[in-house]
């Protein structure tokens, strides 16, 4: 099936739909009409797509970005605006920030992607730099955050692209062994690209019938993806809609852990999964029918009584005064000291939000060796560590004492010591195999051993430590956690045996 | 403990009870008594059952059932109606449809399961066939749908019977191996057919002690059961209350992912799984407390904002205008091209709902060759297909672009492809074990390593296939998907060596 | 980095803080000024928490007891009241239940950890003994309710702290095999003592710097801690926030199920995950919104439609009438029969609470013999179990009738009968192991084919039981049912042969 060919069938004749669009041109919608006027071409686009994509314009319609015009926003005190500009073009002052107000932005900036549409020049992929007119702050902050940076960060760093191959990549079974063929791009976008973000570029032009005639639009690869790290068609980072969903863009879901959840899940980054048996979550899930979660600033004990994830890594805190107890920050490491992520083990925060600049000491693009040993150069120095560390505790302290901060953090690093631990006895399992011939470490990814290795600290070791960092207990014991830390340890010791035994038999021979 | 001995003691005297349930014999339910009736066979029924089972009349009195007559429905415009009939008997016509409508309703087609109840003749399981005398356009769909196969498709099936019944048996280790018990009606009623369905037949008839006294009931096989494809003791197939859970029977209930989520769930099919980390899903969970999921029909873009299982497979879309984007199905796949649930290879959908009637070239019941190639004649066709995929874009198409929606369908292409291909090296390890003689073909399916290629299709394989088509990430790589698939396949090659080792061990003894 | 340096810098200046905490002594919260009044303790308090701790002070503010003082409770009829004792002292009587109330209640009995705090005599940790003031019946119910024993029951078993130390002690490998590193009490905190409760108590005291300046506190150890058995320092047990979480304390959430989700969720304990793919569950998530869960007593079929755990274990449940279908209890087996959680087999509840005591024949403290057979004597009797089976039963009438509730009381015991048959056949293959020197049974929990035993009871035993008993199907299948019950098993026998084809190549050497 050639999906080139697919044609979407109108679901009126096409005169119908003309008339009622051009009927459309000349209304506005009543109940913003005397709050919020919308810009004549937002108009114009929105008369055809009320009937060619209805969801994505009701949902727009639901959206502060319709009921809210930049000019209106400069009118509220500082602290409770949601823009951090501090003018736009006049063009964009008056009226709400609808279609055109985005997607008809820097033409200049997208000389790739812009295509005529209607009259109008327009481009698909909406960038952080076209939401940085009216969001400069967020913008630039989350320039700085590893997950702008979360394709070169994967992709671009040797060891972990070739993970991505054995993970994405087929392995053809020839009786004996395997013969491996590279993962295609679709396949990656699919999968790890998800989250981390594809290269979406300009790759030729296409005519497709439309509910409204043929049209031509450029073709875009790797497309649709909204991963954190994506590679836009005007060569920024990033899609502010991986958190901030199209086209609602809401302050509420970016505040709900069910955001964060879309890949902080697991088993890797079991997040969102120790959240929701934490008592935070518990308390999150039970009373937040009571909760206001599109206040700006969030005042914590009355728009909110227990910490989402972006209350803890993100939002703007304020206590009942207006007393700021946590700046907010889209560098999402602002208030970390650790990395719990190991990779192998857990470490300092990076000090640049792009990784895949690190080396090891055996020249990988790791933070650490493998035998733990941390690399300073790449990697936060004590003082920013604590520093960082306070910025948390502030958050913290807005419900516990100081006593109970410093109980619950003696308790993360012991976390960190013990799974860090539990991973370089790992390590020397696999480095033995390694040694004695009975792996092949050339590709340190694709045999059992091997992967079991990988879960170990991937698996085993995050859980351990996201248990800690978030206080939900079982992924700390039995889910994915020190239970099977130890159990995957001895299986490995068991496997090694297993591989001796069956290279003692081949030598034999 | 013999449960038949359990006799449920009254919680107030038989007098008193008798007395009230006089007394409430002449009252109607003040708030609805200005807008419906309710009949006086369901009024009889209802002044007992407030006492005896109170749950069940409460969550009844809050359902559409209890609050309209079909004569109101009848009155509504065709599309706001949730009745299919066009007109129903006129005994039911003017009444809420209460407890005697549906439970004294078609006596004749009763005749096993009908019993004498305090002077009324009544049935307890009420079925597709009751139902459908106000819904028989849904009944008839669902008729055609495989859910309401579902006991068969499993059961009469001989390959995934031996399934069945390795799962739910019992083995007795006896030293070296394993005596396997056969599962007993009771652990499949518990564990498979839970979802697919159980045989409920009268088995006889006992005398209970109640809470108004000692009376005579019919005896059900294998009850409870709300299976999709229950065979009922009127001998027609499905339960309507899987999905519209009693006594509420709710059109809410059915579009809210939950209800899908009792059977789809995972490993096997990680549906909801995947939805819940998918946007669509995040959405949904973020902001549903603003939808209206019990507007009929359902406009997309203001009654939701974001599809939930039903919007996608089952419900009537229509955009603000009210036109049509989808026609509302129960015949589950009327939008669905593959079946990506793999048997063990991701196919085209069946042609008949009866799946137990496919045999490949071997003679198994199996929709695919053991290698993968296809069993055209009872598949549908490539136009069908196109057909099928073109119903679901119309979904896609309410709030994406032709592009965005060729990307999708393209990776999911791919998807089924890569996923089929994995699965395929597995069983080539396989049959390599069994060409061998390493593994007893005879049953396929209790051996480890038999168990490994199970695994490699009906988990790791579907996990890939419903996050590609529902996006969920994480469920396409770490959790069961392709990182799984890969190690997965691995130690299959490792444990046929261990195999091999193990038999030339003993080969030398 | 010491935690104990750690700094928190005031967010005002000391003289701001100190005069806008005098200014706030003299006001009231408006809101509540007109129904309740706050001690002059508890004003002292909040004047400065609330700046301090701005976000446990809102939750107070949102909690019945910021609302309700002991007075105007009892003057509701008793069955509405929230508290069970009849009168209280005169100083507690007319106010609200504020910080003092709780916090400066019972010095004498806390001679340890009380301490002088701004003119105050206060206790950081409110123990069951402070809560049992006012609520009388609930503490000397929960007394007797294993939860309140878990931390002894866990820790003061032999067996079970054998399986805690592998868990979470340290295992360094030296190329042939392991060194074991015994768990420390902090790792152990932060795993499985996190729900089974830690032992807190005063080790010394230290001067912390705070927002209103240098303070001295009395320092705690394995703080904080909220376990259901928790060890206070006032030599009680158990944490009454464990599930009334801090400080709103409410009847809604312990009423919610993510309360329990805290602790029961799985792998071990699947009640959640069960519970959320059962039909109870899924007509909770779908229409709670419109239940009140906080109504006292708790009518069914009003206030709620669909139980939740509460609402089968715990809560007290009537009939619009007001007929009581089931009391309220603390003692949380009071409405079961069998302990479904097999240590290793499935029993009969335990007598008594403290499950330490219990010895079996081979003076292990578990309820059966390896061989699975029970130890009556610390076990309840036939009639006891049928006495509290007709209680659960009770509840399950309120919806259900008695053939529905007789077949899934039938299911259950079958349940029970197939997955302790099959965790004896497990038994079976590691005696064998035993038998033959192939594992050590000293250490009977380090080895994998002994964790592969623990999983066999502990994880697929107990799902398979808890999906019978909570009806959430796919965890007695696919889902750690069933089907992995079968599959561990089955591995266990190949790791078995593994195992001697390992031990006789070496004994060959």
């Amino acid at each position: 099936m050639n999906p080139k060919e697919r044609v979407k069938k109108p679901r009126m004749s096409r005169a119908t739909l003309i008339a009622i669009a051009v009927l459309l041109c000349f209304t506005v919608v009543p109940s913003m009409a005397e709050e919020i006027t919308i810009s004549s071409d937002t108009e114009a686009c929105l008369s055809c797509h009320r009937m060619v994509t209805p969801g994505i314009v009701g949902d727009w319609e639901n959206s502060q970005h319709a009921r809210m015009s930049p000019a209106k926003s400069l009118e509220l005190p500082k602290r409770e605006r949601r823009m951090s500009a501090t003018d736009v073009a006049k063009n964009l002052r008056d009226n709400a920030v609808g279609c055109a107000e985005c997607h008809m932005m820097n033409t200049d900036l997208h000389p790739e992607d812009s295509y005529a549409h209607n009259g109008f020049t327009i481009h698909t992929v909406v960038s952080p730099a076209d939401c940085s007119t009216c969001h400069p702050t967020e913008t630039e902050e989350y320039s700085d955050n590893k997950m702008s940076q979360a394709y070169a960060n994967l992709m671009d760093n040797e060891t972990y692209a070739v993970m991505v191959d054995n993970a994405n990549g087929l392995d053809e079974f020839n009786g004996a062994g395997f013969h491996h063929i590279k993962a295609d791009e679709t396949s990656n976008a699919d999968s790890c690209l998800a989250c981390h973000g594809t290269v979406v570029k300009v790759t030729g032009t296409e005519t497709r019938a439309t509910m409204m005639g043929s049209m031509e639009f450029p073709t875009l690869s790797n497309w649709p993806n909204a991963g954190v790290g994506r590679i836009n068609p005007d060569n920024t980072k990033g899609s502010c809609s991986s958190c901030h969903p199209r086209h609602q863009f809401s302050i509420e879901m970016a505040r709900k852990p069910y955001t964060c959840a879309q890949c902080h899940k697991g088993p890797d980054v079991p997040a969102y999964k120790v959240y929701s048996v934490s008592v935070h979550g518990n308390i999150q899930k039970s009373v937040d029918k009571d909760w206001d979660y599109s206040a700006v600033p969030w005042v914590v004990g009355k728009d909110f009584t227990a910490p989402t994830c972006a209350a803890c890594h993100s939002s703007e805190i304020v206590d009942e005064s207006g007393n700021v107890i946590a700046k907010r920050t889209h560098r999402m490491n602002d208030r970390l000291p650790w990395r719990i992520f190991g990779l192998p083990y857990a470490h300092p925060q990076p000090i640049d939000a792009d990784t895949s600049k690190i080396k090891n000491k055996v020249g990988l693009n790791l933070p650490t060796e493998l035998t733990g040993e941390m690399v300073p150069e790449f990697l936060i120095s004590k003082e920013e560590m604590a520093k960082r560390q306070q910025t948390m505790e502030n958050v913290c302290s807005a419900c516990h004492t100081q006593q109970w901060i410093d109980g619950h953090f003696d308790r993360l690093e012991r976390s960190i010591e013990t799974s860090n631990f539990m991973t370089l006895q790992a390590t020397k399992i696999l480095s033995t195999a390694w040694e004695e011939g009975l792996a092949q470490g050339a590709n340190p990814f694709d045999e059992p051993l091997e992967i079991k290795w990988i879960e170990q600290w991937l698996f085993y070791g995050n859980s351990v430590r996201f248990a800690t960092a978030m206080g939900g207990a079982d992924y700390g014991v039995f889910a994915d956690g020190r239970w099977t830390q130890t159990k995957n340890l001895r299986e490995m010791a068991d496997y090694l045996k297993f591989l001796r035994a069956t290279k003692e038999a081949q030598d034999k021979k």
